[in-house]
């Protein structure tokens, strides 16, 4: 099953649109690049509607929005639904900013969203009232652990239903669902917190797979993400004594780049519930 | 004594609020985790108010300003100083435009500044009448060494008087002071000028030490100067006869995540005057 | 020949002013100062005119372009046009959309611009009716190979007599041409392509190289195309079973940050057309 979703995006080559922020944006197109996806990143209202025409998947990011761009959102999200494209979109730090908050309803309420994906705090943050925040990290008190991964598991299951979304919550656990069937893996390392944007990746990564393997949303992100984690283990394993986060960011994005079906299917530890 | 501070940092996980430019703000973001503290950025003037109440310190940076957010560093400098959360300005490039040296000159005005971090040419553009500039690097005619540190503390002491700020210049010797005590620090790599946003670097890791360490800023700052020199001679010693400048950067990084109190207390060297 | 043009921009420590994308910004400064120049980012329009005025090159990338930094690209471009300094153009995903062409061409006709450097693709979409597009790739029909090379170049020379600009077209094999004599550089490494920003990254070298070398423009953009080509032939040499398209973008710019006139001199592989 890995096999072929790796195997179409590196044959498919789809190109992604990213309107997304300017911290990460560099990380984000070479992880696009190392899985076989092409990026092409542009947010101005003049051109956005036809890049997005150009392309096979449309990744939103909230992180570091502004009057200048939010509306480019909301124009190339409207015109990738036109198209039938999927439309990723990543909360960054929605419980940050009542900004950040207001322009995720929009987006929720105007494009049809394809994925949701954030860690639990995010998450949280747009389905509940009581959403705590920790600037664009999780809350020390939202960890997805065995514990309490039946109950984020239904919770996610029922913003899935709510949204007609799949919902991918990152964490100790991730957890990928459309509604009915709900991935748990347990694959990544929890120094990936310690990078920069290894979320705004991951966006990044869904979007690509999707577009690879359009038929298939809900398994496109589930392998997605097992790549993604798999990638933080493997790039974990390479890190000598002098190596610190700044490494670990090339090593994942380097771990995608060599990724081999083989290692995905033994490497992926995950369950469905 | 260094102990405490980095321990504090990391045990406090202080999230920084960074108005900063797009050219070094990934890095920027990946030294303050790679410290402990914990980055959010954000600059569109609907949210920044907002965003600074949640954080513990901010961080402004005048690389790459623009209209869109020159309005933001003003209301994002004002909420923290309300919540008397430490600001620290970085005044890059001032000397190379009028807009650079109004923006520096309004925000000195309007909001309590706790630290202004620059290399020599930057704080001579901000306090005196003949500031040379080469771009947003050092003038070779500005640089600080053993012949004329004693020039440039009395000249620190007298600037951070005058503003009522901690004064931290970058250089070949480094010096900090709040106009009574100057630390002077030797610790550092000339190569480090070879990376762009080593400053920038600087000043994110200066507002995260201060903002776990609230109480004693000047030696915060001086701590920082210190971590940040002592990983650009870490990373130094790294280096294989392939590195360049862009290894380099990932090193520097890369060492202050992993640096240890004790190296720290034995590799610091600095004069008090 | 190289040494000079070589020891010229570590010598003369060029200024360059580069209004380019949020994406591989970073990037573009550290190979600046790799290189031995000196970089400085700023697109608002109350400063490009000021900051151009300092500068030794200008250096103008229309990747994520927008309504608030094309007009000043424009004010920059006749800024150094009255100084004399080299206007480098680097029209990132022209055929993406109208707004990147319309730019370009307005560029074009009100500013002397000095080099045009961009992909098969891209300088197809400039100079003919048919341009196609992938996004900021070059489309994989738009391939230079040994088997089109002529009639490129007879292309080349000919867009470049059109325009009165040196043309720069990178591929697997590279052509450089001001219309008379063109070079085709055989360097370079196609994993170059898994790289986000290698082709800014070689606009930001061709200005600084210009920059240092103002009277032999087309010799100097030729050097400057050796020595990316040569550092992505290096950089390939370094890679390990682990290293993918992130640590080779480390390795790229060290190795221009490492490179000798010697090494210049043995690997450079080209031809005179």
């Amino acid at each position: 099953m890995f096999k072929t979703y790796l195997e179409n995006v590196r044959k498919e080559i789809p190109l992604i649109h990213n309107i997304t922020n300017y911290v990460t944006v560099n990380d984000c197109a070479n992880i696009i690049l190392a899985c076989g996806a092409s990026p092409i990143m542009a947010d101005d209202e003049e051109e956005v509607e036809e890049i997005t025409s150009i392309c096979d998947g449309l990744n939103i990011n909230i992180g570091t929005l502004n009057k200048r761009t939010i509306n480019s959102m909301f124009m190339a999200g409207k015109k990738a639904n036109e198209k039938g494209n999927t439309v990723v979109l990543d909360p960054v730090g929605i419980g940050a900013s009542k900004l950040r908050r207001k322009t995720v309803e929009n987006l929720l309420e105007k494009v049809k969203i394809n994925v949701i994906c954030g860690n639990i705090s995010e998450i949280k943050a747009i389905f509940t009232e009581n959403g705590t925040t920790k600037g664009v990290d999780a809350n020390i008190y939202d960890e997805i652990t065995e514990d309490n991964i039946e109950d984020i598991v239904v919770f996610a299951k029922k913003c899935a239903k709510k949204v007609n979304s799949i919902i991918a919550i990152t964490g100790l656990i991730d957890v990928v669902t459309d509604g009915e069937k709900a991935y748990c893996i347990y694959n990544g390392n929890k120094m990936m917190a310690k990078v920069t944007g290894t979320g705004c990746q991951l966006s990044a990564l869904i979007a690509s797979f999707i577009a690879g393997n359009k038929k298939n949303q809900l398994e496109a992100t589930f392998v997605a993400v097992c790549c993604m984690g798999l990638a933080g283990e493997i790039a974990y394993k390479r890190l000598n004594v002098f190596d610190g986060n700044s490494s670990y960011r090339n090593y994942i994005i380097d771990a995608i780049y060599n990724l081999k079906a083989e290692d995905l299917e033994k490497g992926a530890r995950y369950e469905i519930r």
